[in-house]
Order: C-alpha cells, then structure tokens, then sequence
C-alpha cells in the first residue's frame, strides 16, 4: 500500500436520494485515511432536485451540488471543473442517486444517458493515463455512461441488480455481479468497484469491508 | 462486548455547522454496525438556521432537523418526542454545532445554556435508569447542560478548548484533557466522551479511534 499518495473524491452533494450517499462518502474518507492518503474533494456547481430524505418525496426546491457536497468535505471542496484527470495519484467516487443524477442523468435515462462534462473529462483523462479509479454503488453505472462510446471496455459491479445490469451491458460494460463486501478488479484498466448500498439492507460494517478493499487497491495501484 | 443490543443515536441535522457532524455521525453507526448493535435514530422536529458550508455564512434559510438528520439515517429516523430514555440499551450523541445549535443553545449562551425538552428528558432519564451514554466532540457539553442544575456531576472531555472547558467548569462538570484518540470514561455514571473533531484538524482515521473507543465502552456495558 502507497502512502503520500493525493486521492481526488468526487461527491455530488450530501444525501442518498438526491445526492453523494453520506456513509459510502465517510467510509471512503475513512479507508483513505486509514491508508494514510491525502485527499482532495471536487462536486460539480450545478444544482439539484432536492429530496425529503424523511419522506422521500422530491420538495420542488433545489439546491447547489458543490454546496451540498461542503456539508461532507467540511468545507475542504473545489469545483471539478477547476482539476485535471491527471492532477491526482487516483481517483474515488461514491455512490448515491447524486452520482446517477448530478454526474451524469443514468437515473432518468439509463443506457442513453449521457455525463456531467467535466466528470466525464476527468474520468476519459485519468483512464488514458492509467490513473487509478474506484467506485461503488451506482458510480460504476457513471463510468460506464462515460465509456460507452469511446471506451474502453471497463469489467465492473453493481451488486446483482438485474435491471441496472441490463443498462450496463446496453452501455457495453462487463458486469460481474460481487457481494456487498467485496469488490470486482479491472486490472487492465485500474478500475476497482464496490457494491456498497446497491445492496439496500446491508449493515454499515458490510458496506465499510467492500470499501475498504476498493480504496487498497486503488491505494496499491497509486 | 455485547451483542444483540439496540443503541439510541440523537441527530441534529446534517452537516456540522448546523447540524450532527456528518463524519463524526457515519462513524458512530459503523462502530455501531461492527460491535452488532441494532441502531434506532432519533432527532427533534425543529428548525435549524442553515450555513452555507462552503462559505460558513448563514444563509438566513430555515431547514427542519429531523428532515435533514435523514440524511445521514437513510430516511430511518424517528422524532426524539416519540422515545423514552429507557427504551433503548443505551445513547450516543454525535457532535457537530447542531448538539450545541439544536440541541440546546450551548452555542450562543455558554454556561447559561437550557437544553431542548424532549432531549434533556431523554438524557435525565437515561441517567437515572444506569443506561450508558457515550457523546463526542461538543456533544458532552449538552450532557453538562442537562444535568447543571439537578446533577450528577458528569466527567468527561471535550478535548483541550480553553473556553470551553469554562464553560464546563460553570456547568458544574468535571472536564478531563484527552486527546483525539482517546475517550474518557465516567464509570460512576456510565458516561464515556470522546473529543473528535473538537480537534479540527484531526484525521478521520484519528477520530474514528477515539470514536470507536467510546462506543466499545458504551457496548461494555449496554
């Protein structure tokens, strides 16, 4: 495992329905701590459709995703348009709606989605450099929207969601389905990718074991 | 350590300007999670003064504490109003401004602070009945708070803030020096407290051991 190694985080706001999923964001900072990693947070200025969390119903109100994203960053985030793919040693995603609402439109449009322009720069720079990624929950369902029509053929999970699955496949990726404490290793690409709440009723210790073992090996790649 | 037991946690919101420290919150549930515990959220139904956290400027916007505390419950969070100090094995309080904001008005009043009703119920009676609670970050003070005037006279860290420790002092609480990997342990009251981001420029892996600490000491004895 490297250490002094910079880590890039990309949130894309502060709540699972309408933003970055807040445990998969603390535990990724956790692992990442824990592997003794420097790490940088980036979110996307746009705005989001915000959600009661309470009773899951969409308010009608929107909030900034950069914004949002502080609430986790305690402040520490910058815009992603302001970073390179290559300005960092490896890169993190969490997952959330946000990451399939605010990164890219998966959550509405699926196979015909397309990316946030700048996620999308950052991520095509990092993979043609052989940067490091990882991902988990629906954030894989993002790569794949980035990759689908100039590659390259990315090996990920999400778990064994069937119908995500099919969307995956339209998009041209290679789904292995993995439990929820594991992880699925593209090592041709660098690309490792977790589960995580994909798995709704997993406990938080489950979630945390399949994070920890992507942001090592991210951490071993960087 | 035992298992099979269910664990109270009280939130006050999202984000730890205005509400539950978000790490801090997330950490809690994954010792939680890996101790076995069954977790049960709770947060008032109230209203927070919402701060921008990139800025840390007040936005002069209201946001409701329970709805925001979601955030970080995954929807699973009942009003403080609805439980009894009882009716769990034990408590933890995650810090962040909202213990000292929305919880009670520590914040803006110092030593002449009063707590939130349902809140300060909840801890009397936990007290009363011998049921551990571990609290960190700004969060012991509240417990000061609660018990200035009918006692007992707690033990317990909030760190090393100078001002602070007045305040506590004021209160009627007996404050420890600890650092951030570390907890201190009022047995007499089975309260156990842990500084955390009291340190603010602590890890996250630096506040998850003091913050594990404290909950496998509030498992000991649940």
């Amino acid at each position: 495992m490297s250490d002094n190694k910079t880590i890039g985080v990309i949130l894309s706001g502060a709540g699972y329905l309408d933003g970055a999923e807040i445990h998969e964001s603390v535990l990724c900072l956790l692992a990442l701590s824990q592997a003794g990693a420097t790490v940088k947070m980036y979110a996307p200025t746009s705005e989001l459709d915000e959600i009661d969390h309470k009773t899951g119903a969409p308010t009608g109100q929107k909030r900034n995703v950069l914004v949002e994203a502080a609430r986790i960053a305690r402040g520490q985030v910058e815009p992603t348009e302001s970073v390179k793919g290559t300005d960092v040693d490896a890169w993190v995603i969490p997952g959330g709606f946000g990451a399939a609402k605010n990164l890219c439109d998966f959550a509405e449009k699926g196979a015909q989605a397309t990316p946030d322009k700048d996620v999308s720069r950052i991520v095509r720079d990092a993979l043609a450099a052989h940067i490091p990624i990882g991902a988990c929950c629906i954030a894989p369902a993002l790569l794949a929207v980035i990759t689908k029509s100039s590659g390259p053929r990315l090996k990920l999970t999400i778990g064994n969601d069937e119908d995500t699955k099919k969307a995956l496949a339209q998009l041209g990726a290679e789904h292995v389905d993995a439990p929820v404490t594991d992880v699925v290793v593209d090592a041709d690409h660098k690309v490792v990718t977790a589960p995580a709440y994909m798995y709704g009723g997993a406990s938080v210790a489950e979630v945390f074991a399949g994070i920890e073992k992507m942001v090592q090996q991210v951490m071993a790649w960087a």
